[in-house]
């Protein structure tokens, strides 16, 4: 199982190269949700996502002749861009699997940070056989988004700051869709506040992760038709899951109509700009803000990638 | 003429109170405009801009008898939210008196603060002649925008926080209407960085205060058309002048396009919301980049106050 030493070690490696992203405050969400609210901004990480942290780590916890080999990653999200930047950091080659009808800008943000985009259709291809095959051709390293003790550790990091800038906190509210963001953060959380309960926080429409806490065995479901695109995973991973049921308290849902109300209430008062999966933490605090009534309560406002069309439709300009 | 040691005297007094706001850095954006560039978040402070600061301690520097007698600001922007909030919190009352065709959001948002609001048609009535009368009549005291050394002093205190966050600059970027930020932060940054070289950033559509600058006057315009609406002064303040002439380097100015593009691109990269004055001096440094090739340069991001359906609507969705 992921250990809190593992996280410890990425916090060292991501010292001064990762952003320390700070903890936002607002007397005006405190009074309408009843309790006291820390925001801690991923959005402002490298490449707009926490997934930097896991990206980071993991291509600096290959060994040298691995690297040389290159990377590869499927992803039509953050996780994408994140082991992009990464390799481009450590001088090693990268290509990236993405679907041809991934949004533009992030196609593009991912050829930017120079890696290679190989795309594939969605609807026609499997992409874990494609992975597998071009990973084999070109002899390359899959660094898999999220059921991998290295991204887990990465991501964990972020639970790390939470917890060492936040005292007292009564709880932990993480997004989840594979469960490495949330895995990780508990681990670190819980090792330095041990009192906290650590919550997931997922879309009404893919509670798949919400299923499989309260059966105890992990349940896969669907392609989930919901705007938190970076939740559309069909079911936790492997090791995420052994924390998770270990670990956390429970999982939150949310209607993506609370979703949007989030993204605008941080447009409009925190002057912020945050992507559907970015604000799914922040809306499941309010779908259930009775549940933490007068607690001081940490909230993962995990990414800002949006292109601002996308971002204009779904608040209704 | 405003004294570093007023500056100092009005930090002592905000602090706790107001945000010591951020600064952000960026690479994409250092990259793009080839030097190294600081960004002052003040979009982040209390009610959404920097004029917090100078309406905070204008209130403070008054006497008890004064406070109980109530204030009263004229302001369709910022500055009206600034007093609103600082008398709530000082347990004064206020009087705030608005354009009847102000933005819904700001004339809620004044009100929200606890003050009363009163409207006035901006195309028939003239609201230095109203707010004369409505003081005489209630006996309270007015709090200018900024032709007023208490303001002046509260608005240099951002100022102050950039020279002691970011040491050797070779240049700060202050946006600028009536000119209170501009010279008050003029005073703090040159206090502590002889050497910095400062400059005013103003829309091309209302270049008032470059005019005065170059030629040793104040110059008074018609209302200019700008979407910069916190910069549609006519001329600026005769106290802030006199700093202005004495120590400011230049006024840059940027056309309203580039205000567009630089609210884009803090949207996108910095995943943050500006309003357009809030943007005016990176759009500046935008409009401007050859000048500063190479340099250290620190540049206020003063606001974030705009509704979304106006923000969408400049952004062409």
């Amino acid at each position: 199982m992921l250990q809190f030493t593992d996280i410890q070690a990425a916090a060292e490696r991501l010292k001064g190269v990762a952003h320390r992203t700070p903890i936002l405050t607002s007397s005006t969400l405190n009074r309408m949700l009843g309790c006291e609210v820390f925001l801690k901004a991923e959005n402002f990480q490298r490449m707009g996502a926490f997934k930097f942290r896991g990206g980071y780590n993991a291509i600096h916890s290959l060994t040298d002749a691995e690297r040389a080999r290159g990377v590869l990653a499927f992803s039509s999200g953050n996780h994408a861009q994140a082991v992009a930047l990464a390799a481009k950091l450590h001088g090693c080659k990268s290509a990236i699997l993405m679907p041809s009808d991934a949004p533009q800008m992030k196609l593009d943000a991912t050829r930017g940070y120079g890696s290679e985009v190989i795309t594939y259709d969605r609807y026609k291809e499997d992409r874990n056989v494609l992975a597998k095959q071009l990973s084999d051709e070109r002899n390359a390293v899959l660094i898999p988004p999220y059921d991998y003790l290295p991204v887990m550790a990465g991501q964990g990091t972020c639970g790390l700051e939470i917890a060492q800038d936040v005292p007292n906190l009564a709880a932990l509210i993480v997004c989840t869709g594979g469960g490495g963001f949330l895995s990780g953060s508990t681990v670190a959380a819980k090792a330095l506040q041990p009192d906290i309960q650590v919550f997931g926080a997922e879309p009404q429409a893919g509670n798949d992760v919400q299923q499989s806490l309260r059966t105890g065995k992990i349940v896969t479901i669907d392609v989930p038709q919901t705007i938190c695109d970076g939740q559309q995973t069909q079911s936790v991973g492997v090791n995420p899951f052994e924390v998770i049921r270990a670990h956390v308290t429970d999982i939150l849902t949310t209607p993506d109509a609370t979703v949007v109300e989030a993204m605008r209430f941080a447009f409009d008062r925190l002057k912020i700009v945050l992507e559907p999966s970015g604000a799914c933490a922040l809306a499941s605090l309010m779908a259930n803000k009775g549940r933490f009534a007068g607690k001081r309560v940490a909230v993962t406002l995990s990414g800002g990638n949006i292109d601002f069309a996308r971002f204009a439709a779904l608040l209704g300009a």
